[in-house]
């Protein structure tokens, strides 16, 4: 029985990337398709890395002073329509609702009770909660004012992927009004930033911060800013964007406020939102040929602990040693657990490898002996195995998450790096993806306006990417994406 | 100016009931009426008190070993119609998707892409949620598995009020199932039991628990338990719900497996769910005519303390005295905050009485130059009022907080008390609402054989709203209910 026998994941990376990455959702037992077109199931495992997200994420928009509210689901077709380029870049692919029960016909079920004005579920709420925004602000003194909320979303996607692009997503959608432009963006920024810290110090994933070009930009918004990170294939994936909507949305919706001067004037607003998305971003960042290998941070299970025992009913002493252990790193603050089932050790290890769980601990007899663990990170593999006392493994156990987050961090920025190239020409893009590389290649803007580029970003479905803050608009990233 | 012009409520309970509970929700500014009809825009302030519910009740259920998940918004029709009673119950409310994209005709933009197969908005999941549970139960050993989502969900209802109801709302609904008939009936009543202690423990809102007599039962459970709350103005309130579906549902949907003998048999499954609901509940239970009185334990606030100062940019050692108090009370755990709006004072503590703050806390001069805190408790009013030291109120907080919550409950519980009748006949039960009473009255569950019961039903609009566990399945609860 070879290793991929043992893995459940025949596909690597290199192999088949595509199938590499259903198949590690599938081991990890992350998320399944469901029955409902383009729709999935985030199963338990899947959800609670969704959950330890949020809360992090959260927490950090709430010291920004964001306040979580709730806007209804459904969006009249009117208030879709109101912006022009948003009803452009949303009509094509929108779930709308037309009648408001059912009815039996000849023994089938038929929809009856025609709405009168169809509805649009949500693909984005910036419509609905800027005419609440137009009732709540009337003067400076209510803005700015920062709105959020958690909730699902839909877009009717014709190819789907699991996390990266469903029918049905959860995210978060934060929509905020300022009293001038340049609080605006300097907010549009802060939220910007506000991603780039979760994705790098809770997420492990590298990201290029910088701004979208034009054609990029989210419909109806004056800049879109975005963290963009790339996957072991080299594609990129946009994975949370943060939008300077000027006063379009005002204007089209109406929120106007009385200024400082007394004179009444449109509202500058942004949006800002990250979504299941990232999951998939993590996946493809941190996976490897075994399977999911999860950011400590955020990690479901931060360590599990398998008592090496013939039978786990009757493990004694070894499983009540496993259970003091558990108790203590749980004091500690960690998500640490036991594993109980009744099944075989190498079936159990195996399980918590493709479940990506950062640090494995085995407890046998010998441990038992001398109060030891023996202990294997994930990041690293078997190499990282080591015996301890179990005093000093619970004193290390938070030193090693910091650890392996650092090591997974630094790891994909290398992968990044690794895989960034520079060039100044058309034909330097042309060159690098004929050669067969992977990766995203950074040329300067100009090269925006050279006719020649057309032909070349098409023949490799290439798109641009940002133009990274660093290099202060001058440059631009290109490659594939997801 | 009297007090009612202060405090923007102008109805009191006594004078229109419905009219008071619209008042007390804009007047806490917790949630608003949408363009959407019949949904409801949950507000910030609103909002925080659901997060802590969440919190709150989520904590209860993992402990109780359930997993969250997320399952699709959209429901095919043909799994809506798999179950009969059920979908006799949910056909005639709901929202129906029949395209999936909008395209521009004549200037106006119309639904187009029509659907092959329509989809449901899920009024509930039992139906979609069973359908994974078939893929995913194989053998006994895959049991008890317990599911559980938040989320939104929808029912078209034609006449709607915030909270109580309305045709978005958001809740949880959990899914279990079990081996055998015994586990499925135990797990429903702790789960029954779970929504007990959150009502009243947390909640503040004293409950009658018991079984939903045949015709009040879930379209397609075998027994309906539930929660019942009282309202102050006598009517009842199901507050929650937990249903043992038996193996009808396993049944229609195929939810198999195979059992300890070796037999394939089908699961018995259950399903529990509370909502955004039970804050209308609390809103008609607690407030009173200066609006909202929040329970202390889910209270967005907990403690809010407004500087006495003229102008509070010029508030000096007063605002520096009221942010040490309430760094000291975040220290232990309170959700405490200090007023720095730029409003009068009067103004401040009329917006905190509103809104219901559980202890509003000034500080001025004279209680800067002596070390003090002047307290007053929402629950009770200006009696309440004490002027201690600020140390002495650190200390006393937690305490004082409990006392709220008791205090609560047990004012709640005497109103349930004084409020609930009982009775032996059809004629008592004639008498009672035509005196006149609000309240409940409790009668022999014989009498729901009694050919003249449906007459007086009728005639009073009146409901059976639950056999009380603690009469043992021999008497039920009537009256009127939201």
């Amino acid at each position: 029985m070879g290793k991929k026998a043992r893995t459940a994941i025949t596909s690597t990376r290199d192999d088949d990337f595509a199938q590499w990455y259903q198949q590690v959702i599938k081991a990890a037992d992350m998320a399944e398709n469901s029955p409902v077109r383009g729709c999935m199931i985030i199963k338990p495992y899947g959800f609670s890395l969704w959950e330890n997200m949020q809360r992090v994420f959260d927490d950090m928009i709430k010291e920004h002073g964001v306040q979580n509210a709730y806007f209804p689901l459904l969006i009249p077709l009117s208030f879709i329509s109101r912006e022009a380029d948003h009803v452009e870049g949303f009509a094509k692919e929108c779930a709308v609702v037309t009648h408001h029960r059912l009815e039996e016909q000849d023994g089938e079920l038929v929809p009856a009770g025609k709405l009168e004005e169809p509805y649009v579920i949500r693909p984005t709420s910036e419509t609905i909660i800027g005419d609440a925004m137009a009732r709540w602000i009337q003067s400076y003194r209510d803005l700015p004012l920062k709105l959020n909320q958690w909730c699902n979303v839909m877009r009717w996607e014709m190819r789907t992927r699991m996390f990266l692009r469903t029918s049905e997503f959860l995210w978060q959608e934060g929509h905020n009004a300022f009293e001038n432009a340049e609080d605006a963006r300097e907010d549009s920024l802060k939220m910007l930033e506000a991603y780039r810290v979760f994705a790098e110090d809770y997420l492990a994933l590298p990201v290029f911060t910088g701004e979208k070009t034009e054609d990029e930009r989210f419909p109806g918004a004056d800049a879109t800013y975005t963290i963009e990170a790339i996957m072991q294939d080299g594609k990129a994936l946009q994975a949370g964007t943060s939008h300077d909507l000027g006063q379009n949305f005002a204007k089209s919706i109406g929120i106007k406020f009385q200024n400082r001067e007394g004179d009444e004037e449109y509202a500058h607003t942004t949006s800002w939102g990250i979504s299941t998305r990232l999951i998939g971003g993590m996946i493809m960042a941190h996976g490897d040929d075994d399977g999911m290998i999860m950011p400590p941070r955020v990690a479901p299970q931060q360590i599990i602990i398998l008592p090496v025992v013939k039978n786990i009913d009757e493990g004694g002493e070894v499983i009540e040693f496993a259970k003091k252990l558990v108790g203590e790193l749980k004091k500690q603050g960690l998500r640490a657990h036991v594993d109980m089932r009744d099944m075989r050790t190498p079936d159990k290890m195996w399980d918590s490898i493709k479940k990506g769980v950062p640090l494995r601990v085995e407890i046998g007899n010998r441990e038992l002996e001398n109060g030891e663990v023996t202990f294997v990170r994930r990041d690293i593999g078997r190499d990282s195995k080591e015996t301890i006392s179990s005093d000093a493994f619970v004193d290390r156990a938070h030193s090693l998450i910091y650890e392996i987050h650092n090591f997974m961090l630094e790891r994909a920025k290398t992968f990044r790096d690794d895989n960034t190239s520079e060039g100044s020409s058309v034909d330097d893009i042309d060159e690098f993806f004929k050669s067969g590389n992977i990766g995203l290649i950074k040329v300067p803007t100009t090269l925006l306006d050279d006719e020649s580029l057309e032909k070349v970003m098409k023949e490799y479905s290439l798109s641009t990417r940002c133009m990274p803050f660093k290099d202060e608009g001058q440059k631009v990233l290109i490659g594939k994406a997801y």
